[in-house]
């Protein structure tokens, strides 16, 4: 892709020009956009992807000290990121919206605790001037990093803490787990199954355990032993549904937390011989573009917007970044909504 | 994973005592290991590792003017990164040496062309010590942005420019591609098949050019209707055996420049009735995990060592910057073997 390199680069007077604005509101869009009415942004913003303008490094990092770059942090081994199509349309979403953005996209990499350390020396050496994280577990450190780093951040998923305390109120975008988890529970009931089993995701995460709550909701004297507990990935859903079936082997529905524990709760249902749905219902979450149209029978699944997630995320903090300077109060949580999509297997 | 923060940390007196060295050379040694012999060096090293021992970070910045972080620069639209299990492998040799060295992993991720004047900027704003970058196409700008921004760079694979010019001799990790293809080509040969086609990967990547070189070695009078070129993914694989099938039907044999066009090809193959390995032999590149033990047949293959690449490439990187500091000159390209592994394809 050498072409980048070459030919004459779009000015600041031509995106001015072909937006309609001054030069001096073009500028002001260019370095972040605080005081600018958003129609105007907008209008710069779509003159600047089109001519695909590049600000001047130097003379934007004057402006704004800001270094142009954000981080992603994903609170799991970068063995997980690479295995689970979760992650990687997330930051598909925010990816999109940083480069629409001139904002460049930082993925730290970490093999394990140990490496929070060293994410925290580079959070705080000003590398990035904020930080988008995501699959927090119960008393996360990356909240505290990131503050004492002194960077805003904004969160994939409610961050949670096993006790309450001060400073613990953050931005997040999350999806409507609890009311997605009640769809997905309800419509088995609706279909006249009574033995409705649940493989919950751990529960050090709020994504999990707002599922399983919705789950509860609609079936709050459910048998305990209905319920099962995975870690969101294929193996562990086969581990779950084995699990299951020895202790309930009447059961006619399984609602999985997410599609990958779905997916192997499904290959250990086959090979058993329950048929789906005959024998058993079942219903996953995500909807995940690899996995809930790829099983057979297709997964009936819990639809969130995982891209989109992710640049509501990266919209948030590039917002956030403005209204520090502007000193307007962080953005409040926002929740997406969820859709049962109807495919062949519940 | 909240542990990390808490507990006390391992010091360096603790790192000396247990290597066995003295404290100046255990800080020598941690902050870059210039004029330490290999054999300390590698006993210090374990001590860090096995007590999980982190460098104070302002400390180490003073001795070494060091970030402690190094950028991973794939020269591909963020989308293939995560489809193509390549990339994964070779980040994953990548993490585990940088880790191992409590250097920071940074994945610079684009969405196309546009992106590459954002991360030069990243490059030279001091964000990071190094850069290690992959997958480069034909007269790739990546090695003159590392150059401009005055940071030692590795290369996984050769790169190629159009024209020779000056200042192209660049540190590279890469596999035996053309040795590889030659013994690929041989088997096939030695099968009896008589008339081998060639899906060829992209020709602006060396990877691709070499391989063909290594079928052309072994056949250098080769019908050119049996040579299709494909994009190194699976749909690109489909569409270059439909146009052999149509060109050749009676071709006997094809080797694929990689796993994901062999998986493509072997679809195909099927689909019209051809019997795998009994009508058409099939060998691939690569043995990547997740794909050449999935087929049906299972993919005879030529097996590179492609996580041991990435290992490879940071550790080149990492010789280098104490290189750097020491004066001594750039490190010599590697090559790594490459060995046919026999499966039911072929």
């Amino acid at each position: 892709m050498p072409e980048s390199l070459a030919g004459a680069r779009p000015t600041l007077e031509a995106v001015a020009a072909r937006a309609g604005v001054s030069r001096a509101t073009a500028s002001r869009v260019v370095n972040g956009g605080a005081g600018v009415r958003p129609p105007l942004v907008e209008k710069v913003t779509r003159a600047v992807e089109e001519l695909g303008y590049v600000p001047n490094h130097a003379a934007r990092t004057l402006v704004t000290r800001r270094t142009g770059a954000v981080a992603v942090i994903i609170a799991e081994p970068e063995i997980r990121i690479f295995s689970d199509p979760f992650f990687s349309q997330q930051i598909r979403g925010i990816s999109k919206e940083l480069t629409a953005h001139d904002t460049q996209l930082v993925l730290l990499l970490l093999e394990g605790p140990g490496d929070y350390d060293r994410i925290a020396r580079y959070l705080a050496g000003g590398h990035v001037d904020g930080a988008l994280a995501f699959s927090l577990h119960t008393d996360d450190p990356i909240p505290a990093i990131t503050r004492r780093a002194g960077i805003p951040a904004v969160y994939g998923g409610r961050p949670n803490w096993s006790e309450p305390a001060e400073h613990r109120t953050v931005p997040y975008v999350d999806a409507d787990n609890r009311g997605g988890a009640r769809a997905a529970v309800r419509y088995l009931e609706d279909l006249g199954r009574r033995r409705i089993a649940h493989i919950a995701g751990p529960r050090d995460q709020t994504s999990a355990t707002d599922r399983l709550d919705g789950y509860r909701d609609v079936l709050p004297d459910a048998d305990p032993a209905l319920i099962a507990e995975g870690a969101f990935t294929a193996a562990s859903g086969e581990r779950a549904m084995a699990e299951l079936l020895e202790r309930c082997p009447d059961l006619d529905a399984v609602f999985a937390a997410n599609d990958l524990m779905a997916s192997g709760a499904l290959r250990v249902l086959k090979e058993r011989g329950r048929a789906v749905p005959g024998d058993v219902a079942l219903v996953g979450f995500d909807d995940m573009d690899a996995i809930a149209e790829g099983t057979d029978p297709p997964l009936t699944t819990v639809r969130q917007d995982i891209e989109g997630q992710g640049r509501l995320m990266a919209r948030l903090l590039l917002r956030g970044l403005d209204h520090e300077r502007a000193g307007a109060p962080a953005p409040d949580p926002v929740i997406t909504a969820t859709t049962l999509v109807r495919r062949a297997s519940a």
